[in-house]
């Protein structure tokens, strides 16, 4: 994609380990640069030459999660923008506590999430059930305004129909295919080309066309798709094939 | 699949890395909900709404071993059913030594294994190579019954012809293609649709199951793949579209 | 392919998460037996029954950095020849102190790089950004030759021509496919391949045999795929069918 292309944006990853080679395929297709760590120790090196960071908390353990303070640290020390992926939150009190204080110390520009996420970390009660959402997007709605307004931050929810709001603005996008939610780490990957995107633009701006690239490619890569794996691998060359 | 859709059980996979992806999609096509993890700190959380649990060997370190102890107990503490793959067992004695710890200590529903892999475990002298079995799988059957009987565990033993026993009982699967066995992970892949299978039916009949939409699946796919890559993604395919 | 295929080699793979399963595959698709592990205490088992080793230092923690050294060292014990991928060396004083380290520790048989990747570790000024090399391989020519002179070593450098240099000898490969360098992992997997070739001839020959390999897969693969996702799926598929 030119807009990415032409700065070719390096986006440092910490996400978990079944994201990372579908991550990193997804930005190399739309121009961007990846670089997948979870390294405290080279997280500042890393941060200094990246344009944006992906924090991911799909996969925990204590070196991930002081690599991803250490790179949260850094992304707000050199001005870079950072999204974040609470993945699965709620479904344990490691995940809830990580997602909720790396929020809160270090602000990232996006909170990307699903429904039953955002209603988490809103403090809203709902039904969770693993790391797949059990809400309709549209319950996550008022949860996912007041979040972005009170965090002062961009809260992207993907579901049937995406919704993005600064806490003020807010865009719908009706793309996509259900058949998305069948490919692991498909919400995963919304994050990291949010991050792409966020290096280029401002976040709002950024979320609203990462979901939508997601829904098109998407949806495109579903009519040419026989079941869930070549969806993946369609989904994929879409990305690289969109103008 | 109806029968796993019925009730998208909730799977917690503590696998080797490699598999991650390619597990966690074939648990999303036949209908499960799978969670990749292996921080011990949050096991207890997750086993409490997990309806089944997979330990694979493949990659070792100590925090994964000390995720492992912490998920075995948890599923044994909330009688969850688990399926333990010993990837590469004999292969060295962190292997050997992890693999005996964990199935002596929390007694799993299902060892899923190649033939070499169940001959180690019975403490039966044979020809290991690095993680691919070198025996062919009918010189296992007997270690495989006297260490199911033994261990009052269902052992499901991959090859040309799967082969399940609780003991007493026994089925073969005579499906699948060679092709498979030159796909990473497929063999981890049954393991994490036996633990799909042992959310919803007993463990003997879970694995036997189980066994026979991998040879079902592969089957089809490779009468579709011009080579190995191929028959990955048509696998995957393959599951999404069972009836 | 039949020259990997009569001996089987099994070749342990420290590698980073991104690469485990695609180069796993390209293993497996060419006749190898891999194994992925990164555990230091395992290492000297696996290392005796091995025949060659990768160590990647793509994604980097403690851990890793531990298996890193005892493989390495168990590869000096049993003679056995591994080959080094520096990924992102000069990225991070983390990757660059690990790379010259175990180089200069354990003296690999073949150094598998990009053109700025084999300029840092030369010590020639020049533009990293990111894991993605921005030098022309020509310029880098230069420093293969004379590093591989001093280290008594041999240098694979990819891009859009591959060169290979054991110091006095030298073979260019001008196969291969842009779009090559669009898929995650592409150059890791050049690695893995060189080492599996390292198992079975000379480095210098090994190295010259991988490239071309790689290069005729992925240009093979490049005019049947439409994207960077069929791509990938297209290379593995066309090294299964090499004869």
């Amino acid at each position: 994609m030119k807009v990415i292309e032409q700065k070719t944006p390096v986006v440092v990853n910490i996400t978990n380990y079944l994201a990372m080679n579908f991550n990193a395929n997804a930005l190399l297709a739309i121009g961007a640069s990846p670089i997948m760590s979870f390294y405290d120790k080279e997280m500042d090196d890393l941060m200094r030459i990246a344009d944006a960071l992906v924090i991911n908390i799909g996969c925990l353990d204590d070196c991930e999660i002081a690599g991803m303070h250490a790179a949260a640290a850094a992304a707000v020390k050199y001005g870079k923008p950072w999204v974040i992926d609470p993945v699965g939150v709620g479904a344990s009190s490691a995940r809830t506590s990580t997602a909720v204080e790396l929020i809160t110390k270090y602000h990232p520009a996006i909170v990307r999430c699903n429904a039953s996420e955002i209603m988490v970390l809103h403090g809203t009660a709902c039904r969770t059930r693993g790391v797949d959402s059990v809400e309709p997007v549209e319950k996550a709605r008022t949860c996912a305004r007041e979040f972005a307004a009170q965090h002062r931050t961009v809260v992207a929810v993907s579901g049937a129909v995406d919704y993005i709001t600064d806490g003020e603005r807010e865009v719908e996008v009706p793309k996509g295919s259900p058949l998305m939610a069948k490919v692991t780490t498909m919400g995963c990957c919304a994050t990291a080309v949010c991050a792409a995107f966020a290096a280029v633009m401002p976040p709002f701006e950024a979320a609203a066309a990462a979901m939508d690239v997601m829904g098109t490619a998407g949806e495109a890569a579903a009519t040419r798709s026989r079941g869930t794996g070549s969806l993946a691998v369609n989904f994929i060359d879409e990305l690289s094939l969109m103008p």
